[in-house]
């Protein structure tokens, strides 16, 4: 069964590799685990200090109003949602969670909240990371989580125009075994995969670890329907079009705000023919930055590019277990110029074999100009088995007394490094106020022409008490998020704006952005009943 | 100079090439050629009919109101424009033109036609073909054309980044001289491109020939400033962002709703180390299409591609001159399985030299493997040659005689045949009402991995009166718009909406979809200041 206050299945039991204990001490203190809340505990407190008021006059039949249900509707995956569950410290949850199962019902829920005054607050496999779950703590109305996930069907699949439709909660396994069966593939692999939903994608603009050659959502995303409150927007799957504003672009992004995305018709491909990830080790930092830079704006047809900085090598080696193998790995890079500072780069290949085969050629001459390395497909393949399994170390690193969170941008070429300090130190600067240290490394997760997203992890020690862990958090969100701000890039490349990245919206988007915001939401939700505090 | 009443400098004067007048006269009759109007006989009507209302109180220092400006600064090159200034009846020109030169007086002259009640249609290279210039007949508001192409600084050139950003009204030359001098291209190159401006391919989403490599406006727009009549819209150029809705897309195919572009940020490449553009042929359309589809859904990394149809493929090589060689060329053809009812596909290939040497190998195989024959660059060096000349043989065909129209549209696989069908035979079926033949033919001009752009050519005889020659051309726009809409297609891939396609844009947006562009315009622009009935 799925966890209540962590990742994943609770049948699957990580355990931190030998020696990562040891070296995450030497870089941030000797942790204190402590124990966790007890579900049955939690679940009997949320029936006494918050009954749910969707019962009476205001219960619906497809409405559930079990704690549980409530409690598991209300929380996603970010640290300040895994700090209240593990600690027992649980904020306001919804009134009630429907499982709608068409669009029919998704309708008519809407319609019966607006009548209601209920709040709504879309949910599909509840991944977020930015707080978009929970409902509003200054809000009096009653709150309904609407969750999609029984709307999973692959409704049609035009195989000539490789569009495939599927209704909007299905989860990535699920859609990608049933396209799988037809021959396709969607391509989209965020490190959320196994539990988050096509619509969740959608509307918060994912992006997946091989999007240089499946695309973002913004590029697969091909049409479909949003229920909002008052009406329904139908998106024709057109190719292209310059027919006015591309209204796409009001459910991409839009978070629940304008709507309820019920169907999703998809850009699909052909199972690869051939797939490889390739790892490289370039001798420093900045040459790896002038590589990927150049693949980039080569376009280099490549699936993916992932570039480490030099903590986050070392750290992935650490943690990587096998450390006789790794020495003998170090020993040849070092060899080969790649020593102390180096840096890890993975190169995905996807795609008809002759292509996979040029680009192949042409990646290893650019990366080899640039002083690198390549190990062949040896760590590739382990990163590729690993990557949906690497999400769970976070239990074992909580079980083991650390908190680990995760922040990224996106910036123009020429600030990356400027970036990755700033967000590194204001990592490390929050957990100082504190009188702790922060093990904080970054990878470019994404690569453009024109610039690449900004990935950083932070590892610090747990805390004694829940109000001491949420200050920590708070402090790491808050001095990050500021120093992505004060560096000019955007608040979010992949996980979304939800309630904890709003107040700096404004930044990126301006005043006449937030307005404009403002007016389409005045307008598809006159009623406020998407009013969840997600974006505005 | 540029031409008043048809395409380009008139210091260039196309000829029809030998043979082409009796190919025509074969396919539509023997036409009888009629003089054009005079230019100072139709700016003495301006001023006699239409004097303009911009004066005395309502003069302004930066606004010219001689009836040549006016008259230039209402007209774009569509079928219906030309028709109307060919024969000297001229409809309501706008009341003058402001040239500004910087984003400050945009926003002063913004200001003042708020304050007077002045309608603003903001103008770049005035090459629109669907109506986008002319003021609303109904409108008795006075009319200023704003025209911004004296605003066409490269303003910033952010080389780590590929970023260039300049006033929105450089023309295309121009802008690509300021960027070849640094050694970067845009690589945006509409039909249009001699005349069109860059704002102007923003807020229409325009296409250019080998957007396959280098994107359409959505890809390559970066970010930009939006004056509205009320604010200003900053949008900065992030890579990526998942940040919300993004903000470019309110730009993007506003066609001049919701404020005045005054600024671009545009996504520039290195000029290509090789660029090639191959001609080749397939033994029938089927196999054409099949070939072009299977090459995007492969993604192989190709800069162009364009399939015509039979007809057109026979009318190209019809009018090619060279009879001798053409026949030489088809015999060959014919020996190679490509004989009546063969198809020409033109492949362009750009970038790196190894990529491109990778891709044509890949290309090639895929259209042997449907029966395709290439013949080498020859046949592709003339297309690339001509590419922008090729438009102004439009002059001499109306010399000649003649009227030419096109129409276009986008539509997933699975529809393209049965679209291309229905355009032609809209076409056919329009003039037949007229007892007139149309010669019809058609090609795709870009691919996509789940469809297509058609994009329709119809050749027919000018008409003896105004009346009839505008008759003619209305009731071909409106059975072709009329088709696309009955086929699923967009009311336009490439061309935008404009005036002439505004009453089929319902059918693509939706009502909901109509209902939220009006909001965003009644937002942004609550007087009606850019009411020009453009889109809306």
């Amino acid at each position: 069964m799925r966890r209540w206050n962590g990742w994943g299945d609770d049948t699957i039991q990580a355990h931190l590799p030998p020696g990562a204990s040891e070296f995450l001490s030497s870089q941030v203190g000797v942790p204190v685990p402590g124990k966790d809340a007890d579900l049955a505990a939690v679940c009997a407190q949320i029936e006494r200090e918050q009954p749910s008021r969707l019962t009476g006059a205001w219960a619906h039949p497809l409405v559930e109003t079990g704690a549980e249900a409530r409690l598991r509707g209300s929380y996603g995956q970010s640290l300040g949602d895994w700090i209240a569950l593990r600690h027992g410290r649980i904020g306001r949850v919804c009134d009630g969670v429907a499982f709608p199962e068409g669009r029919s019902q998704v309708r008519a829920l809407l319609d019966w909240a607006a009548a209601h005054q209920v709040r709504v607050i879309p949910c599909g496999g509840a991944t977020s990371v930015v707080g978009h779950l929970s409902p509003r703590a200054d809000d009096p109305s009653p709150v309904l989580s609407l969750n999609l996930t029984r709307m999973r069907a692959l409704t049609d699949l035009n195989e000539a125009a490789q569009l495939a439709t599927f209704e909007a909660g299905v989860l990535g396994p699920d859609l990608e075994a049933q396209l799988r069966a037809r021959g396709y593939t969607l391509g989209h692999f965020p490190q959320s995969f196994e539990y988050a939903s096509l619509g969740g994608w959608v509307v918060t603009r994912s992006s997946g670890q091989q999007s240089l050659r499946y695309g973002r959502a913004e590029q697969w995303f091909a049409g479909g329907t949003l229920l909002t409150p008052g009406g329904q927007l139908d998106l024709p799957p057109l190719p292209a079009s310059a027919a006015g504003p591309d209204l796409r672009e009001w459910v991409l992004g839009s978070e629940g705000r304008f709507g309820v995305l019920t169907d999703v018709t998809v850009r699909v491909s052909r199972l690869p023919e051939d797939e490889r990830f390739l790892g490289l080790f370039l001798p420093n930092w900045e040459a790896g930055l002038a590589a990927v830079r150049e693949l980039a704006q080569r376009k280099t047809p490549l699936s993916m590019m992932r570039l480490a900085n030099a903590v986050e090598t070392l750290t992935t080696l650490k943690l990587a277990g096998h450390a006789g193998q790794i020495a003998w790995l170090e020993r040849y890079l070092a060899w080969r110029g790649c020593g102390e500072g180096k840096v890890l780069l993975f190169l995905g290949l996807t795609g008809p074999h002759d292509q996979v085969v040029a680009a192949q050629r042409e990646a290893l001459r650019v990366v080899k100009a640039h002083g690198g390395v390549s190990t062949g497909q040896m760590l590739g393949k382990k990163w590729a088995a690993k990557r949906f399994a690497g999400v769970y170390l976070r239990n074992a690193l909580w079980d083991a007394g650390y908190m680990v969170d995760t922040m990224e941008t996106a910036i123009p070429w020429g600030g990356t490094t400027a970036m990755v300090n700033a967000l590194e130190d204001a990592g490390r600067a929050a957990l100082a106020g504190f009188g702790e240290r922060c093990h904080a490394y970054t990878h470019l997760s994404h690569v453009y022409s024109s610039g690449s997203s900004v990935y950083s992890t932070f590892v610090f020690r747990r805390a004694a008490t829940v109000e001491e862990a949420h200050a920590r958090w708070w402090a790491l969100k808050t001095g990050v998020s500021r120093a992505i701000v004060a560096q000019g890039g955007t608040i979010s490349h992949q996980h979304g704006v939800g309630k904890d990245h709003a107040p700096y919206l404004g930044a990126e988007k301006g005043a006449a952005g937030l307005a404009g915001m403002d007016a389409l939401i005045q307008h598809f939700d006159p009623q406020g009943v998407l009013a969840s505090g997600n974006l505005r």
